[in-house]
């Protein structure tokens, strides 16, 4: 049975649309009609007009085929907290911009009496990427569980086959752990490879912008047109060159039977396929997780009582109590503090991206285990927090399942500025685990 | 003789727009005539619609004295390459926020279907605040010289007396420059103390949001709506009690006649006071201008090529050839040579903030010498760009002239997140200066 067109991966349906075998005008239709008979249940939406995405998808068909652009046609969701003015380039993608009647032109010609109004979908997130709770949004794998915070609706519109991508943000796990409840892969990339312009600063020295996707060739579609580059380019791997650091993190203890059994299961996997696995543990001054988290606590707060200051002055009383106490700053952290926790954070930064260069990834946990039930409890970043922190990059492998049959993911770490390695070696991993799992619940073919 | 509305500082006039006994219309009025009869020859806006500014300054009218805001009715200048929505609480300000066609909301109520759209002014810019010339705003001082960039309308309209307090930012000299230049009072903060949010990116480990005054006690006001806070409470020195770096840097080589008379002058000065001056270096491994240079170039052209790929990608024909080189890497800066500068500058940030907190205040020099002749040449970031990229705060003092008659500032730096401490220091000191300058440009007495 061929598949319909909603079911194809980014990659496959780009070729299609690119040679113009299938119209930006019938996709977009395709796309919109299954949203249609899901989005009462996955409610993946904040903003959505299927008018402005035909309109648009009429003016890209009309676009020649030599000059259409590397995303043409692709429908793309973004995460309620950014601003979706020229963060793609315009051809080629189904979402975009917004009229300003006040323009900032930034002294340059580019912005001059701009009025470019294209369409954008936008998917839900939690106030402002902070809160623990909020959107109706479910699980595409099972309407009573959370589909994980605070990227929800960007991981719950790809699962459910809504859209092929979408963009979100991690400053602690917003991309990883909603990934792994939802049974998709994303990229968390590593810190500022991607530019954070545009979307709501919560802690501006771990706010990371990175994607979901169904499989890895699609998030590297979208690691290339973001300009992810590397020193070196990418090497394809044999399986027996591999050598993989099975790090379980100082958070271990809160990992739930899910995660405990993935970890196990992906090892056996790896090591029957001739791939040398080490469990490590992180150095000594690295160990403590009480202190690691109380470190990530203080930069984060510290750096978000600035981000949220504005929100704050402008309706406090409309603000969630959490945040109102971080710009309150109830925790009395002072600038001391907070310079010495940076302080001794950059140097584990240091060591850590100097330890994970001796591998050629690092394995990890995504979650601590199956989504939960309920949508009041989104999860925690417990197993994300540092990864984010440290500004390595991670790939999220929906491989595994728990005992409920939702989806179990495991994380691919690698050190920063190696992210197009990173995927490479997570193309050929996936290759490996999918072939082993008894559920692929979002496999593509 | 009466000082007319427009001479007024922002202490001065708040008094009487927040006790209504001048009209927050009447003063816009003042304002906007005097704008008119000068803007001409300096041209330091790229955005004003005074229909916009009456009429948001009728609606502020309305406020009952007992509910106005701390900036009630006073007029800011934004630079053009600020997003003005709510970047200060609305009530009060004259410029506001855009009308958003495409709602981002955030997933917060504040921002649920929002229309505010009230006026804002927004000050030229050089393009994108990276290029060395663009707008052809005039040096309030002297219409034949450079007000100096990037933030050139936001100084130029503070200087020529359109408005009494501006926004601007510094990536490498951007604020503290063109105050010299045009002899106002600028503070640029520690980093991350107001949050970048909604402006331009460049560099976001240097890029910093700051402000134009024509007096210290108005840059403490916004210092003070921006919610900047030290540890411990500012402290009011006896000027006996006061212990000052004398630090002329390793770039004291490029300063001219004018720099070199100013920091003179001011060291004979302090002394005559009895406030003891200490004429001090730095550390032997900070005293290498050339790799000092090279640092600051690797680490802000590598976070600039993140930055500007979104308009590389919309538009690169019409981007200024020197931001299309640093998008396409012509100088093919590495991830590992960037991360090695970064961590090499890094140890420079501490040893740098360590020295500073054992004196008073550090004296430096603002600008190598008066602003130049033409407009072509905006001048150089070479005394400024080092306090930005060490996070240390500081406020220009604009108390001395150069062989031409046109202002000369000099820089007071503290360490970083001590602010206020400097900002109280600064009001000290300024008084001193300006009792011996043969001429105040800027004086609003």
């Amino acid at each position: 049975m061929t598949p319909r067109l909603h079911e194809l991966t980014a990659t496959q349906v780009l070729e299609l649309l690119q040679n113009n075998i299938v119209t930006v005008e019938t996709y977009a239709r395709g796309l919109l009609d299954h949203i249609k008979e899901t989005e009462s249940i996955v409610k993946a939406w904040a903003f959505l007009d299927p008018g402005l995405v035909i309109a648009q998808a009429q003016t890209l068909d009309q676009v020649p085929v030599g000059e259409r652009g590397p995303l043409h046609g692709l429908a793309i969701g973004v995460k309620d907290i950014m601003n979706s003015k020229g963060r793609i380039k315009l051809q080629g993608v189904v979402y975009h911009s917004h009229k300003l009647d006040m323009p900032t032109e930034y002294g340059s010609p580019i912005y001059r009496g701009q009025t470019l109004t294209t369409p954008t979908g936008k998917t839900t997130t939690t106030e402002f990427a902070v809160t623990n709770s909020g959107p109706d949004t479910t699980n595409p794998c099972d309407p009573k569980r959370t589909p994980g915070g605070s990227s929800c609706g960007s991981a719950a519109a790809v699962a459910a086959l809504h859209v092929p991508l979408s963009l979100g943000s991690q400053t602690g796990g917003s991309l990883i752990r909603p990934a792994s409840f939802t049974g998709v892969y994303a990229l968390k990339p590593t810190l500022n490879t991607i530019s954070t312009e545009g979307q709501k600063a919560i802690a501006p020295i771990f706010d990371t912008c990175g994607f979901f996707a169904r499989c890895v060739e699609d998030l590297k579609i979208l690691a290339d047109v973001f300009g992810i580059e590397d020193d070196e380019p990418a090497r394809d791997m044999l399986l027996g060159e591999m050598s993989i650091a099975l790090m379980k993190t100082p958070m271990w203890p809160t990992a739930g039977p899910g995660t405990i059994s993935a970890i196990e299961a992906v090892t056996v996997i790896l090591r029957e396929r001739g791939i040398k696995v080490e469990e490590v543990s992180f150095p000594p001054e690295i160990s403590d997780p009480e202190e690691l988290d109380r470190l990530q606590q203080v930069i984060t707060q510290a750096e978000a009582r600035i981000s949220f200051l504005r929100e704050y002055r402008i309706d406090k009383d409309n603000l969630a109590p959490e945040i109102c106490e971080i710009v309150e700053n109830t925790a009395r952290i002072t600038h001391k503090e907070r310079e010495q926790a940076s302080d001794r954070y950059y140097h584990m930064r240091l060591i850590i991206n100097d330890w994970a260069r001796g591998y050629t990834v690092i394995l990890a946990p995504s979650a601590e285990d199956e989504a939960p039930v309920g949508l009041g409890d989104m999860g925690r970043a417990t197993f994300n927090t540092m990864w984010t922190g440290f500004h390595m990059p991670v790939v999220n492998i929906p491989a595994f399942s728990g005992a409920n049959d939702m989806p179990v993911g495991v994380s691919l770490v690698g050190p920063r500025f190696r992210d197009q390695q990173l995927l490479t070696t997570s193309l050929v991993l996936a290759r490996v685990f999918r072939a082993r799992v008894p559920r692929q619940l979002s496999d593509p073919s």
